[in-house]
C-alpha cells in the first residue's frame, strides 16, 4: 500500500494526451517553476476496477459522486479520472463532460442506478454520475530538495481529508510551491482532499516521506530552516526570521507537532492566542502562519525595492 | 421556527446552578465584560424529548454522541446538556460525566443500546454515550450595540458547521468579542457547531439579525465601520485603518458576501492571493483578517506605549 516513489528518480506527470496542460507558473523565484506530480494512468489496475468487479462499494479514496462535485473535478483535472460513470438515459445532460474525460483519455461507461450504487454507495447521492479517480502520483522528495522551492509545507499528521484540503487551498494561496505530507500519518490525495482544495492541489508539488525527522535533517542541509508550529512556541509568529529559507511544520488535529519533530525544528514557533481557546484548528494556525510569512516578505521585498 | 429574542430584553444566563459559572474575563477593554449568552433550561420541552418518543432519530442538531465529544462537550459546557444517556452497564465508566451532568442541572437516563440507537441514528457510533442538548440562548443584537466589543464579526450565509465552529474558534482566538449570525442564512449553534469550535462558542457573545442590511446600518450608527471579506475588494486587508471600530462581515461558502452587504460596507476588503486559486476557504479568511486586524492593533499598542 505504501509505496516509495523516492527512488525512481521518474519524472511526474501531468495529463498524458490531455488537453489542458497546466504548468507551474508561480510569478516567485524562477527555481519553482518545474512540472507538475500529476496522477498518471495505471494501466495494469483498470480492469480490476470496473463496477461489476468491486466488491467494496463506495470507496471514499478512488470514487467521486454528485453532479457538483463531478464537475469540478472534470474542470479542474479531467485527466485524473480514469473512468466516469453515466447513468444510462443522462448521456445529453452530462455530454460535456464525457467528452472532457474522453479527450483527457479517462473511459467513459454508461450504468444503470444499481451500478452507481455499488460504486458510490448506497446511501450516497449520486444524481447519476461518479468518477474514478487515478492514483495520485506523488513528486519525489529530491526534487524538493534539489529546486527549493520557499517556503514549503510540511504536513506530520493530518488525517481529516478536509483539514487538508483546506491547509493546501491556504498553502497555494499563500504561495507555498510544495507541500510534503508524512506517509503515515497523513491523510494522501484523496477525492475529499482535492474538493475542500478547491483546485490548490493542481497548483502544488505534493511529495510523500517516510521517516521525518530524517526528512527534516534533509532539508536542513538544503538549506532549509524548519519551523514547527505548536501553540507555546517560544518563537512568536511574528518574530521569525522569514529572510530564511523555510519549512513550516503542522501536527495533527488533535496533538499538534510530535516530539520528535520540536526536536527537529530550528524554531517551535507560537500563534499568540487573544481569548481562552488554547489553539487554532491546524488548517487555519497553517494559514496564518504562512500568510503572515508572505506579508513580511512582501513588506520586505518593497522596502528592499523602494 | 426562527424566534426573536432582541425585543424581549432579558437577561442571557449561563449555568444556572452549576459548578462553573464561566464569564466573560477579557483582558482587552472593559466594555467587554458583560455576563454570558447561554443556553438556559426550556423545562417545557422536556417531556417530549425522551428516547422513547423520537420519531426522529439522530437529529444532527439536538444530539450528541460518542466519548470523546461528549466529554469535551461536558468539560466545556456541562450546563448545556438538557440530558445524558448512559448505555446500561457503562454508569462506573462515565461517572464523573453523569455526576457533572446533573451538578449543573441535566437530567440522566440510563438505556439500552436500541435507546442509544433511536437518539443518535443507527449508523452512528455511539460508544455508550449521548447527549440531548438545551437550546441555545442568543444574546440580543442591542447588547452588542450598546457595549460595542471590537471588532465584532457577522456571518451572513455560512452553512456548513465545521465552517462556522472553526470561524468561531479564530474569532475567538484573534480576540473578537461578539459574532453576529444572519439568521436565514446561517447555520446556528448545533451540537456540530460545538464541536468545531473546540470551546470557542463558550467564551463568545453570539446574536443573530434578521434582516442584514438595517443591522449594518444599526451598527454604522453606534461607531462602527463595516468591512466585507471579498477576494477582489478594493482594500487589500494590509491596508485596513485598524484604529477604528471594525465589524467583520463574512459571506456565504460559494458566492461569499451578497451584493447588499457590499453596499451596505463601508469596506470592501481583499486578501491578496499569491497562488492560482482565486479565494480562501471562508473560516480561513475570516481568521487571516482578524489575527491580520490583532497582529496591528497589538503592534500599534506597542508603539504607543513605548
Amino acid at each position: 500500500m505504501m509505496k516509495d516513489f523516492r527512488d525512481k528518480g521518474r519524472k511526474p506527470r501531468f495529463n498524458r494526451g490531455g488537453p489542458k496542460p497546466r504548468r507551474f507558473e508561480k510569478s516567485a523565484p524562477p527555481n519553482q517553476s518545474q512540472p507538475k506530480a500529476r496522477p498518471s494512468p495505471a494501466p495494469t489496475m483498470r480492469e480490476d476496477r470496473r463496477p461489476a468487479d468491486r466488491a467494496s462499494a463506495g470507496n471514499e479514496r478512488e470514487i467521486v459522486y454528485g453532479v457538483e462535485p463531478i464537475r469540478e473535478l472534470v474542470a479542474a483535472a479531467a485527466a485524473t479520472i480514469r473512468a466516469l460513470y453515466v447513468k444510462s438515459g443522462d448521456e445529453r445532460r452530462f455530454s460535456p463532460e464525457i467528452n472532457e474525460v474522453r479527450t483527457a483519455g479517462g473511459r467513459v461507461e454508461f450504468v444503470d442506478d444499481a451500478g452507481l450504487e455499488r460504486l458510490a454507495g448506497q446511501a450516497a447521492r449520486h444524481q447519476g454520475i461518479a468518477a474514478l479517480m487515478r492514483e495520485y502520483e506523488y513528486a519525489p522528495i529530491e526534487e524538493i530538495l534539489e529546486h527549493k522551492p520557499d517556503p514549503v509545507l510540511l504536513v506530520d499528521g493530518v488525517t481529516d481529508p478536509r483539514n487538508l484540503g483546506a491547509l493546501m487551498r491556504s498553502a497555494e494561496g499563500a504561495g507555498v510551491g510544495a507541500v510534503v505530507l508524512a506517509r503515515d500519518r497523513t491523510v494522501g490525495i484523496t477525492p475529499a482532499v482535492v474538493k475542500s482544495s478547491s483546485g490548490a492541489w493542481i497548483h502544488l508539488k505534493v511529495a510523500r516521506c517516510g521517516n521525518v525527522a530524517r526528512t527534516l535533517e534533509q532539508l536542513k542541509e538544503a538549506g532549509y530552516w524548519i519551523a514547527a508550529l505548536a501553540a507555546g512556541g517560544a518563537t512568536s509568529i511574528y518574530d521569525l526570521d522569514t529572510t530564511r529559507k523555510l519549512v513550516i511544520v503542522v501536527g495533527s488535529e488533535g496533538r499538534g507537532v510530535r516530539e520528535i519533530v520540536r526536536k527537529g525544528a530550528d524554531f517551535v514557533v507560537d500563534i499568540p492566542m487573544r481569548g481562552k481557546v488554547a489553539s487554532l484548528n491546524v488548517s487555519v494556525a497553517g494559514a496564518v502562519a504562512l500568510y503572515e510569512i508572505a506579508r513580511r516578505r512582501a513588506e520586505s521585498a518593497r522596502t528592499t525595492g523602494s
